[in-house]
């Protein structure tokens, strides 16, 4: 199944009609757009003259049969293919050092043989998912600017081909959305782009009865993370330790000291993204100590 | 030269007595504390019969002749092998999660053919130094607990065998002291320990002249680091960034927006800790955008 890329949604709500209908155990192929649809891709167009309510658009919603509040939607990432142009910018006001981005710098960038070419260098690309996500509980309305428990601008970098998000079902039919594909991004997105571009998605959608998720979750080759969000990096810290060390507790049947002497001493602490409304963290925890078989589990 | 670890001090300051002295370009071995001092290495030792004024000893202080205020001592990093058994615990009210931290527990923590052996699992370790630097300017004075500009606790599991640091001289001889490795530790050191263990430190000692550095760097395998410290880790984040975009503007001859972009799409923000009395962080440039070498060239 195709879905093109006409019907966007600006924010994750739990009112939001479905635009598409897949089946659960199907696979899909998904166009998105750019976080500034395409507005810059153009010499000359500058973010004075772009309506900031129009960035961030996610394709969807798409309504997977079967999906029920209370289960998980799987969403194995299967392929992510992007197109041979994407934008960078410096936003005057925005990025992690806000207050030193006074004028505005674009950087149309080419992308050929797997390389972004820019400033002289030549980068290998790593495309990545910056916006994706499912509707939120009742009464809940979130931008797509704005990350959370629902998912959202998680703009994590490791959201690649290859790997599997779990997202908590708050509304049936889960409601999936996305966008805002990343050619190349750093942990932090610290300037507040990444290399921003328009994307051919390929995905596989599951359902996983009945199970207790808060925040979503994505499975790597080497790693199962949960992706929390807060209100600034010390706040996603400790949310994100918070809600991982249980995993460890329950994974492992340890006490609360002993999860927090094995996180200590075998996990990292990462960052996401340090400039959308909110912040976004992860503590990877190694196949090699639990399976994400049995964090499955144990949800 | 065998420095025998008998020597430690307990704070970085730019009055302290030379310990041991060290000619540039000398190799060193060098014995190095756990950071309790080994006390609570025995069953049945706790936490409340340990003064914590004897926590991170530091062997040293080594004088290397020919190292003046402006220079930076090289420090290369050519082995470090660690004892047969370390400590990791929960202290209360200490820890990232201080507050649920409210008993102690200690795991005493065997390590056979470079694994540890804890809570039912072997994990791989990777040892690395926690506590390493030199005299700061006049008049200032740090505990060995905490990391700042001098380098101190700065517990940064990058720093490893095969890797190389760069410290800013502040007094004649540098008076280099370490102590505080870890056969294995996250980033972030959410627990408030690592696997603390004795070590015995193979170091190569070089000094190059009339340089500007205002920050500990370190050179790894794939990437050249500041290795900076905040207030918090928002202040440390921010500090590491402001000092970090100046090194793509200098090393590549870009603008300040220019290097923004290019650090948003290319390095990570990275925690070393956030349970110390000051926070540390890194953003890692990678040598294939720029070389070590190169950013010596422009310190």
């Amino acid at each position: 199944m195709i879905i093109d890329g006409e019907k966007v949604i600006f924010s994750f709500n739990a009112a939001m009609e479905a635009a598409y209908v897949a089946e659960a155990g199907s696979a899909l192929t998904v166009k998105t757009h750019d976080c500034f649809y395409q507005h810059m891709l153009e010499e000359g167009s500058c973010i004075s003259t772009f309506e900031m309510d129009s960035a961030n658009p996610a394709t969807g919603p798409i309504y997977v049969e079967g999906a029920e509040v209370g289960d998980i939607l799987k969403v194995s990432i299967e392929d992510i293919e992007v197109a041979d142009r994407g934008v960078a910018m410096v936003i005057p006001g925005a990025g992690f050092l806000a207050d030193q981005n006074v004028e505005e710098t674009k950087l149309i960038i080419p992308i050929e043989d797997g390389k972004a070419h820019l400033l002289g260098l030549e980068l290998p690309i790593r495309p990545m998912i910056g916006v994706i996500g499912v509707a939120p509980e009742e009464g809940d309305s979130y931008p797509t600017n704005t990350p959370w428990n629902h998912g959202g601008n998680m703009d994590t970098k490791d959201i690649t081909a290859g790997t599997t998000l779990y997202f908590p079902v708050r509304q049936d039919g889960a409601l999936l959305a996305l966008g805002d594909a990343h050619a190349l991004m750093g942990d932090g997105e610290v300037g507040v782009t990444g290399l921003e571009i328009q994307a051919t998605v390929k995905l596989k959608l599951d359902v996983i009865k009945d199970k207790n998720l808060a925040w979503p979750m994505l499975e790597t080759e080497e790693a199962t993370m949960l992706l929390v969000s807060g209100d600034d990096v010390e706040d996603a810290l400790r949310k994100g330790l918070e809600h991982t060390l249980p995993l460890l507790q329950k994974g492992l049947d340890l006490s609360w000291n002993k999860a927090t002497i094995l996180a200590s001493l075998a996990l990292d602490a990462k960052i996401s993204q340090l400039v959308d409304p909110k912040i976004t963290v992860r503590y990877p925890i190694p196949k090699s100590i639990l399976s994400t078989e049995r964090i499955l589990e144990i949800l």
